[in-house]
């Protein structure tokens, strides 16, 4: 089997290809980019891409995979409204698996927040505290905005907060998202529900990148044998028992 | 309406006293003791228990609420199986309502604590934490025991560890129970689902004794109007949606 | 002995009233508002005046205790540079003691935060996590901004970002503050330092409001034997050894 | 510069060759085992020595190094009164660093765990939990040992208690270590201090395996220009300023 990863240089492709080599080296890894647009006519062809480049080459990584008939796993994050879009239409030709996360711990995280946010109400303060490296560029992460759609009711609009300062009552309903930022912390997100007299915290500590390397060979394993169509965490892990 | 105290001098008995007088001071409060195990013929009758007092006055608690038909909430932790054998068969006469602990917060934690080891089953290891003040006599505390349950498949035995010392390995399915003691600490529950390469950690923290007192009132609201049988936080939440 | 207490009918003024009828009640208790900018010529004088009402009221206070050379004691926060100058004056004729947050924890956590921050110098990120019940109006937190001072090396400027949104780097040397806010959460805060591989985190924990009375109980018993000037809790503590 | 190191094929050996080989790659590694008890005449010796080997290795590390006069890096743990006189006689004749952890992080720690000890005095309920992977056999941690002298003053007796269960009171100057343990958890200390309504807890956390190999680089770097000795962390930080 040949897989094909995109952002084989950057940082997650290396540890991904790094985890295919320890643990299936049987697996022949074809390293992409931007300017493989189109695959050598008589080069082997991958049985599945994985996307671990920018969101800004999406369009390149979707081309391709459409115009080869490529299962397709979208492991990048920072998708606007017209990238979804374009992922969406893309699926009705070719298998996409798309997660903003693809650590086990966090599907089920989400799996918690909805529930809890089901049980409590309005009884419930929400705030989202995130913690990442100082090196990341973007605030709030992907998974904290995953985790804040899982805690808000269908078709109501989120009342965000990205920190406070000043004088400020905190509204009903208002959700804080707290970005911290600092050495090289691996990824944590914490859910609060402060309650009266007492809270509740959900708290989700990645240890590695790994983690999300090991996703993504599941997500491909799951993707490859898929008729065309968009699929996610929920589904990867079937709604129900994750593990026997 | 009357409301019956036992344990109405203990600490959790006054903070109780203290928040109906604050919320519902149309209410009348009956301070009630071992040796008031005939209700005076004259009296008034209490229309509903509460028993915050110890374990060892569950039968004084017992028959009088059965001699008299009176609705019973038991707010006392540490039962062992013959105290329970006993409350189950008071409970064919009159409703009874019993839980180790009140909160909403834990009754949520125990709910998701039972849907993340069904859906990581095999995949974590799983570890309690608990903290309490230092003049907590039982441990682990009543609330780490009902977590426990929680997160224990149907009908498998416990594999618990009260602390580790020494040179052995973490069994697999073993389940570690650390009861941490100090200061005025009010009470703090964690359960630790540790997987590979990433963690979920879910906290529960009550601030105050009020947090208890307020389960108990909303308890015997609960009670007064139900046909004999043993309740518990599951009936008072009715399975659905906690809070509107 | 006869305390003056500004702010009594307060939510932290009836808890410090309550204390001082529990632990001490030979003292007389004198509740003073802000129409009480004179004290009626024949009625009792306090000894020693404890401050827990509001800033605005600062000019009232020190009015009052300049002219009856009263010692007091200010446990208000949110003061600006022009009401600190003010507080300095009057300090040149009565004795006051003045700080952010009157507990021992939080006096603890600040030493060790200078500590940290000056033997990991440059090596770590800083970041402040505070949290506090959903009615609290300012952000950040006094205590937030004392802990700032104790990481900042003695006349370099801060640099805080108060939450982060969209894409942007941390700046080294940046301290981010993040004021979390929900339900009755005492009050909590957390200092990060965060390093290559590794990280530190310095939590103090509020349990309840008598925390506060506690501190403030301390420090009229100081600030009364004191001669005229501006005292604050490294005076209490004596630099030295906090508790024998 | 050549650099021998013990164990370098078990798990922290080969993190240490791999940061050796992208850090320093100028740097000559020497994987030596307890067969090579004599160094070969004719091979390459060398400059100093790292082990992170098992401490029954000592004697057969500590024979060839004295035997070559090469400074040592003992990184290993678990060491007990008769193995640390073993390195006390050896660090007569070659210079000797030893530590229970080598992180930064840990050694800062251990400094504000003293102070805050000192300060907070008897006012102060201490427990330590610590929490590490499935696969560690021994508990506690050799870095919980470490925090445990810091917290007790000079010249009295540990009283500690691993775990708790049943009916007993927390004595007054106990210290109950938990030890977790569970998945891939890197390893993570905290220490709680409990006061009266309120409470300290400081945590380090570690991420990866990285960090004392990074450590046990900084300690060789040291240990090649001293005078023979036993040396520690107290020594590599010079009990001042850390970084600049």
């Amino acid at each position: 089997m040949i897989i094909g990863i995109f952002g084989a240089q950057g940082q997650m492709g290396k540890v991904l290809t790094e985890l295919y080599g320890e643990e299936r080296p049987e697996i022949q890894i074809l390293a992409m980019g931007r300017n493989h647009q189109e695959l050598p006519p008589a080069g082997p062809h991958p049985h599945v891409v994985i996307d671990f480049s920018h969101k800004d080459a999406l369009e390149s990584v979707l081309s391709l995979c459409r115009g080869n008939q490529i299962p397709l796993v979208l492991a990048t994050t920072g998708y606007d409204a017209a990238d979804k879009a374009k992922i969406e239409k893309a699926s009705q030709e070719i298998p996409i698996f798309q997660s903003a996360n693809l650590s086990l711990g966090v599907h089920v995280l989400k799996i918690l927040a909805r529930e809890a946010a089901r049980l409590l109400g309005d009884s419930a303060d929400i705030e989202i505290i995130e913690k990442h490296h100082n090196r990341k560029k973007d605030a709030p992460s992907g998974t904290a905005l995953l985790l804040l759609d899982a805690v808000t009711k269908e078709g109501e609009p989120h009342k965000t907060v990205h920190g406070r300062e000043g004088q400020s009552l905190r509204e009903k309903g208002e959700i804080g998202i707290h970005a911290v930022r600092g050495g090289t912390l691996v990824g944590e997100h914490t859910l609060l529900f402060a309650l009266e007299s007492e809270s509740l915290e959900l708290t989700h500590r990645g240890e590695s990148k790994r983690l999300f390397a090991k996703g993504a060979m599941k997500a491909a394993d799951y993707i490859i044998t898929q008729a065309p169509g968009l699929y996610g965490m929920d589904d990867l892990f079937g709604g129900g028992k994750i593990h026997e």
